[in-house]
């Protein structure tokens, strides 16, 4: 397609970069821009570059933080025996979310995908293993994706970390709150019926 | 939903305002970005300031253009005798593509939209004006959305200009290349049994 303008065709050119943003969305996104006030582009634009120059990562658990520990990790009312091992920074938000946890997270920055080139390496395993030998932890959680890179991942992390003195627990599957058990797939359901828990009256 | 970090949580907010890019899917992207090598997001950020500041718009046809006047208008090839009325620059660059159209464009910046609150006013109706004055135009055709708006801002167009001694047309509705009779609208089908054409072997 050509462009009536260089700096339209640039701005489709960049905005068409992202994960499912064809070319059409991205002229649609730009024309969108042009018909708001200058001022939001400009925000947008100067957020974007400040979220990869700014951005900082705490030197405990490795999640995105505005200080040199995050707010989770300096929280002196969350245990430190407990260490939810996640994949990204969603996964922690997710967790927050519920309010059900109160220790402390390590986020590993992805998972074991020979698929994808992700290697153990890449990950944020050493990390793991410093606040293992502080003698400090006395249960590393896997909340990890239910997916095979998932369990890999975990697999791997309790093959490399078993001979520590912790307790290994990983997040409980099953059926979903609200599904239909006509619904669900045979595997999350064989593995609940397997995982069944003593039954009592608050559900 | 709380974000760890104040630069994340503010590209996330200027993204999710972006039409169609819920928070989820903003978080989603800013975690992209964050992965590529910096200078992708600084492209990008810098990409969407300098498309708001520095894109103008041709004093002819009021399409986006990198000089005062835009390619179409400047080029000696096409002919100031036919006018061509479309809603946006997609409209131009949708018939472009075409290769079928040789005269000139006049970009509405949109169509008249009660709903919307767009009036006559916003539009670029005055250039339209102007240019039949000048006495070169032969023909004024309406290539607007089949719409109801469509329809209206044609119709407020052809009464206020039916005086200039100029044919208007309108582009040809019907039955679009590779359609099944059986699944088109009836209303489709019945202008294009309305508005038939003779028969040549050309099709």
């Amino acid at each position: 397609m050509d462009y009536p303008s260089k700096v339209l065709a640039k701005a489709v050119e960049e905005i068409s970069g992202l994960p499912g943003i064809g070319r059409k969305s991205a002229l649609r996104l730009a024309l969108h821009l042009l018909k708001q006030p200058e001022s939001q582009a400009i925000a947008l634009g100067n957020s974007l570059v400040k979220l990869v120059t700014e951005i900082n990562y705490c030197i405990e658990c490795h999640n995105f933080s505005d200080s040199e520990v995050c707010e989770i990790c300096s929280n002196p009312r969350r245990t430190d025996e407990i260490l939810c091992i996640v994949e990204d920074v969603r996964d922690v938000m997710a967790i927050e979310n519920t309010n059900k946890f109160s220790g402390k997270y390590l986020v590993l920055g992805g998972k074991i995908s020979p698929m994808e080139g992700i290697g153990p390496n890449q990950l944020n395993i050493s990390s793991i293993e410093r606040k293992l030998q502080e003698g400090v932890v006395k249960e590393l959680i896997f909340a990890l994706s239910a997916t095979m890179e998932g369990d890999t991942t975990a697999y791997y992390l309790y093959k490399k970390f078993k001979n520590f003195d912790v307790v290994f627990s990983t997040i409980a599957r099953g059926i979903s709150v609200g599904d239909e058990l006509e619904y669900a797939d045979e595997i999350s359901l064989g593995r609940s019926i397997q995982n069944r828990l003593p039954y009592n009256e608050a559900g």
